[in-house]
């Protein structure tokens, strides 16, 4: 899950007409066939028309490829918190209709002329960010996420490649994406069970090597959902001993099922003092304001907790006495750049790391959002992009608006 | 200044008599001989009787030798906030009588007949810590200040080596320590500025050393009282540019005249939006309750901020998108370890840094603490030791309870 950014600026000039006629795109090439359009295609696509609007059936255009455009035919896409949010309004207001979806992955379609990394068919993938500016010092440092610039995110941000019009993320058949932001997905990795590494597990991924997690360290993770049972995997596979914290021993059995080596339930406070000054680390995935001392209590000297999720509240304050008296770091870490999500997929197809997932179909995705914001998942929901094409998607068409 | 921790146990056996009757004791020598003693020594002193007392003269009692203890006759004793606290009773109850005091410098008077690295006249210093248990995974890595089952502070503690009698500090004629808690003061620094070394120094020392602060890199520093106007000396004399963070541009003035290249008055709002994204570090020497967000926004990508006191009341809550969105750290420090001290005075000694200070006599510490607590001090007061003998301390006697 990443924290909600604000839109870029010209975001608002976007305006798109939504009318309920029409039906897919005759400029939509069918899938397998592969002539280079020199005009955008439109595809189908399920996304929000308001906060209330829910998830329903569109159609919406693809930019046209430039010349270092890869267009990916989309075979999964990952179900994030942050897709509830943003197409329910939560985080403000946003241009609509907005489709979703940031943890994608699928096969080439086509390339453009000077595309040289991708070849038609390959497996790929994109996460959380399409774009950035490519020249600051954080762009060329391999962070993009923290373009100083403001990076174009995979939906909701207004593209400069495509006259400032709002990005439509990967609830759809297919996206035009520029090389330097698509992934290569490993053959071995099954592409269902990948497609939540491009956020979730990049989210956590990155903090793990950022604070540089070493065989023997013993690292903490806090809340065991999407984020939390990647977070689990990927410590184990970099050799650490994983400690879960959770408010439930129901949840601590399903902890120990993907490889923690011990559970803390949080709703025993000799548990929680027994776990006193034993962690290297803490990963705190937990999206809801909450009291982080009582973690910080669980580190050693030198130790860190990251936040990886933007709380909607105001957190507890921290006591600086913890911080002080061990030499802590409560940090923050923000998914991850282009070279270290390609280094985070090779790293899993290594060590056999995926998501737990459960497959949905197109017109189960508000079921599915309910039972996200329930809890009601091991661990992470992905749409089957095929559904889309027989769900009804294309009854609605998105037409450009003046800019 | 250094966070207060609780007494050790056993400190509450520690009972001591005052009588006002009874001169300086005969069994202690005069200075500049030099008899190795058998049994304990009492010297003059300056202390708290209790959390309303004020500071008072006393007479103490110092150790007989052990053969690795150092006798050092004290030439000088910054004064620091945390006596303040201590002798007030801020911090919690504590044994009484209490001599404060942990920014040492004199010259060695005896040592024990095992004691290798030092010689009678050796300039030398103590700071916060006497002792620690030597054996844990801290102790064993040099960072003493962190050690697993509490090292002895230089007062107030209850002292091993001493029947689990309280140590009593640096407001006195002389203290006797072991050897590796001596350290070893360079002659070329004025000893009196090298007092406030001992923990001012280190307390800011040791988090630009760890955050590893590197020529050119922009360190802000927050509050300019002992700790803040060493933060800037030291930063500078690691090649950092250095930015002070005041309330007033009065203190501004006295900022650039320390070596500061910029200064932020934080009453101007513009002022601290121009400082956005500009630093690497933040030294926050602030010892009251206050808002770190706004220093947060000033940091660069992969910033930290370092607070180094502790508040006694609550803290505002970290906004953790802030940390997330530039993954920041906030983080602590405490004092530094023997070695780091060291190291810290050699760094000061090379570099031509030290304290500047106000020399105070014994009777004139209870106004020096007001003007304290005032914030009317440029920027440490330092007690010239040799004004205790002078000033009735003596009349006081304290003699050892039972155990």
């Amino acid at each position: 899950m990443t924290p909600g950014r604000p839109v870029m600026p010209g975001a608002d000039k976007v305006r798109r007409t939504l009318t309920d006629q029409g039906s897919e795109s005759p400029s939509s090439a069918p899938a397998g066939e592969a002539p280079a359009p020199r005009t955008g295609s439109e595809v189908a696509a399920y996304g929000a028309t308001s906060a209330q609007s829910g998830l329903v059936p569109l159609t919406i255009e693809r930019r046209a490829l430039k010349p270092d455009d890869v267009e990916i035919d989309i075979e999964f896409c990952g179900l994030c918190h942050s897709d509830v949010h943003a197409t329910r309004g939560e985080w403000g207001e946003r241009p609509w209709p907005l489709v979703p979806g940031h943890e994608i992955v699928g096969r080439v379609r086509r390339v453009g002329d000077e595309v040289r990394s991708f070849s038609v068919d390959d497996r790929v993938g994109v996460g959380c960010m399409v774009d950035s500016c490519g020249e600051c010092e954080n762009c060329l440092d391999g962070v993009e996420q923290f373009c100083d610039r403001g990076n174009v995110l995979t939906y909701g941000s207004a593209d400069p490649r495509n006259g400032g019009e709002a990005t439509q993320g990967g609830y759809a058949q297919r996206i035009v994406v520029t090389e330097k932001f698509v992934l290569r997905v490993p053959e071995t990795l099954d592409p269902a069970a990948a497609a939540p590494l491009l956020c979730a597990g990049i989210t956590t991924y990155s903090p793990l090597r950022y604070f540089g997690v070493e065989p023997g360290e013993r690292v903490g993770v806090v809340g065991l959902g999407g984020l939390g049972h990647l977070a689990v995997k990927l410590a184990k596979a970099m050799g650490a001993e994983v400690t879960v914290f959770t408010r439930s021993a129901e949840k601590g059995d399903a902890a120990r099922e993907l490889g923690a080596d011990d559970v803390v339930v949080t709703s025993d406070p000799t548990a929680l003092e027994a776990a006193r000054r034993t962690l290297d680390l803490v990963i705190d995935t937990v999206a809801a304001p909450h009291d982080v001392n009582a973690y910080l209590r669980t580190l050693r000297l030198d130790g860190a907790l990251f936040q990886l999720s933007l709380p909607s509240g105001t957190m507890a304050p921290v006591d600086p006495g913890l911080l002080i008296r061990r030499r802590l770091s409560y940090a923050g870490s923000l998914i991850g750049g282009i070279a270290e999500t390609q280094e985070m997929l090779e790293f899993c197809a290594e060590h056999g790391v995926a998501a737990d997932i459960e497959l949905v179909a197109a017109d189960e995705l508000n079921e599915a959002y309910d039972r996200m914001v329930a809890g009601d998942v091991k661990y992470r929901f992905v749409l089957d992009a095929t559904t889309l094409a027989s769900t009804g998607a294309g009854s609605a068409q998105a037409e450009e608006g003046e800019e």
